[in-house]
């Protein structure tokens, strides 16, 4: 592959060229492999079309709606690639939860004393428990306990049961919305369960039961998962606050003992940042001939981090998004690549061998083929399991610097990162009200959730990304950022302030004056729901206006896996314009496309736009903003 | 599709005629459409050998392990094949687990007086509690209570600790193997998000760990969710013990109003029968012009039924297995298909719509296109529910006789069902010993866990199975059965006395002067578990023998879906000698395939065993039997 095809990163360009020097596989060229007739994004018809099924011993089948030809026990190509696609939701949202319930170990063990990290946000321990209804009596600690029992509760509500805390979160209309189609959900285990169950061979072969079925599952999971997460997070790792950070794989160093932590949970990110503040670490490294330690943020673990900590000389950066894992490792700077929960390549200890670096999954998830040291995460003991990393990493360094030569003149980006609402709300002088006027005004005419991931198909790295922010902002549309698709605004320059440039005249003059870039940094796509809970906020201050009636859309313009199909189911069961790029594999089903793009407006409000062309699919968001402004009269 | 490969049973084959005549879609149809190149059994070369993955955008990838070719994110043909073999576990327990949630909530709520029903077995009951360690002092309702809230709490058991049902239950030697291999369970619920977490895309590409993972979920599964739910339903439903029953399509006659309860939860169906045999309803059905009214057992719901109940003239008999199910529905004699969570086909609301009879969805998981009335199980309202299903199915009544023409002369054969450990060991005089000395003497070899379903892969309904069981009996092997491959045996005539002519000199001698065929009919899938903890019975009886060592082959002949594939999994956990057919989509994955087939006995003890030909399969389990008599010298 060349060119554009490879990324939109000068920076991951660059090293491509030495990994095809170096001869090594990597995901463009096992991506051009993939594809059929010479065209690299050809696959099978059937597959790419979700019209087929493996799950029993009769199939795999193969389904045609234009023929009613039907699986062997008689599922139509709807159901086929419905079901399909509530078994990836059912795996993002299992995943997400995972890590809510790891943060929440993390905050139970804090308040308990047992770890090295503290509540570091009293007040938002306080609010957050208030709007659950959990006393707030006591000391944080108490506070923080009593919160750690109330969630895990309600995760584990008995089937039947309405959770709580999404009862306490939501806006009221959705509220109604949600118990009128049935979509209200439960604890989330049983909901997990009810929809795993669901996909069984002859269970549930109903198209539209399977999409409720799939929204219902995000409305728990945008509630009980993300917003619990992030909020528990912030309450033990601070608020997101906009700060400067470096971006790009300049912020790698060969000289330095470079740790980098990958994946979505930061707990020992965030120790090992600690620690290697320490100057006891600093000297240990500097002692086997570096420059000192460099703990190096990556993917959704580096967003986690770096929208919450200040950069240092220490925690000196972040590195890019997924599709740039490979370029990182073959820059031949890497000591250790600590693999959580997620995001972690199955090809990875192929590259730790190549460049000699240590690969160490910390989380009992993971698994890589080869790799048999492993740490796994247990709050209680994050100080000396962080240690243990360090130390790691220090002992490879010298072997790595004898071995192998560093790609060096990486190019290193500033961007603006630490946006949430809180940080808005702080920024706009203390209300949202000015942002409010300014949509009223038309000054901005809507808000976009850019929620994304970043994917080799129709384009390359991020390209696609950038190209639906930059139309976006040019119309006046204000972009807040989340998961993979962040790190292709922060890389590609449009968290800087400098890219006010690229905005049209409104969104231009507020940036101006409040210094903030047009593409707000807003963390990860875990701040999914903290992003639906802002809307919710935004709604209230509106005087109640329905979700679906803002002038707002969200936008995946390149989502890769599968949390980012829950996701935008969510946004669908929120009520939300959802751009969703590339097309999902439910083209081979006609009704279920009819489904999500035209009648799921009549049943949430949502409904999904999956034009490729960037500006024809920015046409789409606009009309619907300018649709929305229209009924609000704005 | 022609003769045995439409069916072994003369009455299937009688109605796919038909069928055939009717011009209806119909399964067998269905599967020869399927096949590529004029073979019905040829399926895409990826598909089949699992060796593709649709999971995230990048793909759908194709993988090749000759070449290495390898998945855009880098996983092997090996991880790709093992990942969805786990997916597809997950949602067998799952599903399994959800039916265990219904019978605690059922039994919960007759411990409060609020159902039909009543606690059956006392004695069950305290044993069981006993076992778990929980207080059986007071009530049975209150003991059941106890019991509810101490297996609830162990489902929902926090991620990181060790199930105390596992601990409870399972074998001493099998617990310290399975904690040596890191997957002795926690809760169940934190067992099924751990391992949909781990398939995610960039969680666990090691087909080896997602192995380990597969098999730590098949027990949990086993033991919280098969066994705990076998025994509650015994609790509730009384204990299966041996009796005879009407089974074939011939227990439909078109002049009563036939009430098919479908699927595997027996709650309604139980309460249709006791509803039933109130004269009331005979009299309402009678006014209708029909001779009375019946309930027809199906499938796994009509398993646990008939396991359990005597039959009269109201609870009339069973029809037979999945596949039976569109013969039984166009056999004219269908008034209502009551569907609960489990097997029935998305093709049936087109049957009903021909042949004239109402489907309603009884589980919240069951949806069927086209079908909007639903009742779905409650508990506390079993009695109206069951109500309500039976007057539609008299309302019913009169139309389609006017309208359907039945399809007369159906067979029916007696079966002996109702085979449990403990009537087993009523059988033998109330021990065990007999059945022990008959395996010591060598007058049987030794015993087989047949645990099927029912495919049209490689053959017609239950060819296969009935070929592995004929030569298993034939070498004086003692075979139990369970599932839909249970339905298998008994309509094909081996749970009958008369098949002891068929059976070796040893196991006809031993049939002869017990009374009892050389098939046991041991109820549904669901009783894996009871055979699991029927076995550790015999290993502790036998001087703590391990199980890998007992003379014990587990056998899958025809293994259809999701629940099958976590069977075969817990049964290689519990280290046994496991035959699955067809051969599972894993033939693409060469690694794996040689960790099934042959590593595993080094890991668990357990081996798969996946020899398509009957006799040789025969001869494989065989030769393991008489291989672990001598290791016992017996």
């Amino acid at each position: 592959m060349e060119g554009d095809r490879i990324s939109c990163h000068a920076s991951v360009k660059k090293v491509y060229e030495r990994i095809k020097e170096d001869g090594i596989t990597n995901i463009w060229d096992r991506y051009e492999a993939q594809g059929m007739g010479g065209n690299p994004d050809r696959r099978c018809n059937f597959c790419q079309g979700g019209m087929r099924c493996d799950l029993c011993s009769n199939g795999p089948c193969r389904a045609n709606a234009e023929t009613d030809k039907r699986g062997v026990c008689g599922i139509t190509a709807d159901g086929m690639a419905m079901r399909m696609m509530l078994l990836r939701n059912v795996m993002g949202a299992s995943t997400y939860q995972y890590h809510t319930e790891q943060t929440i170990k993390t905050l139970r063990a804090t308040a308990l004393g047992k770890t090295p990290f503290n509540i570091k946000e009293s007040e938002k321990l306080r609010t957050f428990a208030a709007r659950l209804g959990v006393d707030t009596s006591g000391t944080d600690n108490e506070v923080a306990l009593r919160l750690c029992d109330f969630v895990e509760a309600d995760f584990r509500n008995e089937y039947g049961k309405h959770s709580k805390i999404v009862e306490m979160l939501a806006p009221q209309e959705r509220k109604e919305t949600w118990k009128k189609l049935g979509i209200f959900p439960n604890g989330i285990h049983s909901e997990i369960m009810r929809t795993t169950s669901s996909s069984l061979t002859n269970v549930d072969g109903d198209y539209v039961s399977l999409a409720l079925k799939a929204m219902r599952l995000g409305v728990a999971m945008g509630y009980q998962s993300q917003i619990v997460n992030e909020y528990c997070q912030d309450i033990l790792f601070g608020l997101p606050k906009p700060h400067k950070m470096r971006v790009d794989l300049g912020v790698l160093d060969p000289e330095y003992v470079n740790v980098l932590p990958n994946g979505h949970e930061p707990f020992l990110g965030f120790a090992m940042v600690q620690l290697a503040r320490e100057q006891m670490w600093q000297d240990k490294a500097q002692a086997v001939g570096a420059k000192g330690m460099r703990i190096i943020a990556n993917i959704e673990t580096g967003q986690e981090m770096i929208q919450r900590w200040e950069m240092d000389n220490v925690f000196f950066g972040f590195t890019g998004n997924w599709i740039a894992q490979e370029a990182v490792m073959a820059s031949g700077c890497v000591d250790l690549f600590v693999a959580d929960m997620n995001c972690s390549m199955p090809i990875d200890p192929i590259y730790a061998q190549k460049y000699h670096f240590k690969i160490v999954p910390v989380s009992d998830l993971v698994s890589l083929e080869g790799i048999d040291e492993r740490i796994d995460y247990v709050p209680e003991k994050a100080r000396e399991q962080a240690a243990q990393l360090l130390q790691m990493a220090i002992d490879n360094f010298s072997e790595r610097r004898k071995t192998v030569l560093p790609v060096t003149g990486l190019p290193i980006t500033e961007s603006v990162v630490g946006f949430s609402s809180e940080s808005i709300t702080e920024a706009l002088g203390g209300s949202i009200t000015p942002l409010l006027d300014a949509i009223k005004s038309g000054t901005i005419r809507g808000v976009a959730g850019l929620v994304s991931c970043t994917t080799l198909r129709d384009s390359g790295q991020d390209c696609h990304s950038l190209d639906i922010a930059k139309e976006l902002i040019a119309r006046d549309v204000l972009v807040l950022s989340m998961g993979c698709g962040n790190a292709a605004m922060q890389v590609g320059g449009l968290c800087s302030p400098d890219a006010m440039e690229l905005a049209g005249p409104g969104l231009k003059g507020l940036c101006k004056q409040l210094g903030v870039p047009p593409v707000l940094s807003f963390g990860t796509c875990t701040d999914t729901g903290r992003l639906a809970d802002l809307l919710g906020a935004i709604s209230s201050a509106l005087g109640d206006v329905p979700l679906p009636d803002l002038p707002v859309v969200a936008t995946a313009p390149e989502y890769m896996e599968q949390k980012a199909t829950i996701d935008a189911v969510y946004a669908l069961a929120l009520g939300l314009h959802t751009h969703v790029n590339p097309v999902p594999t439910v083209t081979g089903a006609p009704r279920l496309v009819k489904l999500l793009t035209q009648d799921c407006k009549d049943v949430t409000g949502g409904v999904m736009n999956v034009e490729t062309d960037a500006k024809k699919a920015v046409d789409a968001m606009l009309e619907h903003i300018e649709s929305k402004r229209s009924k609000l009269g704005i």
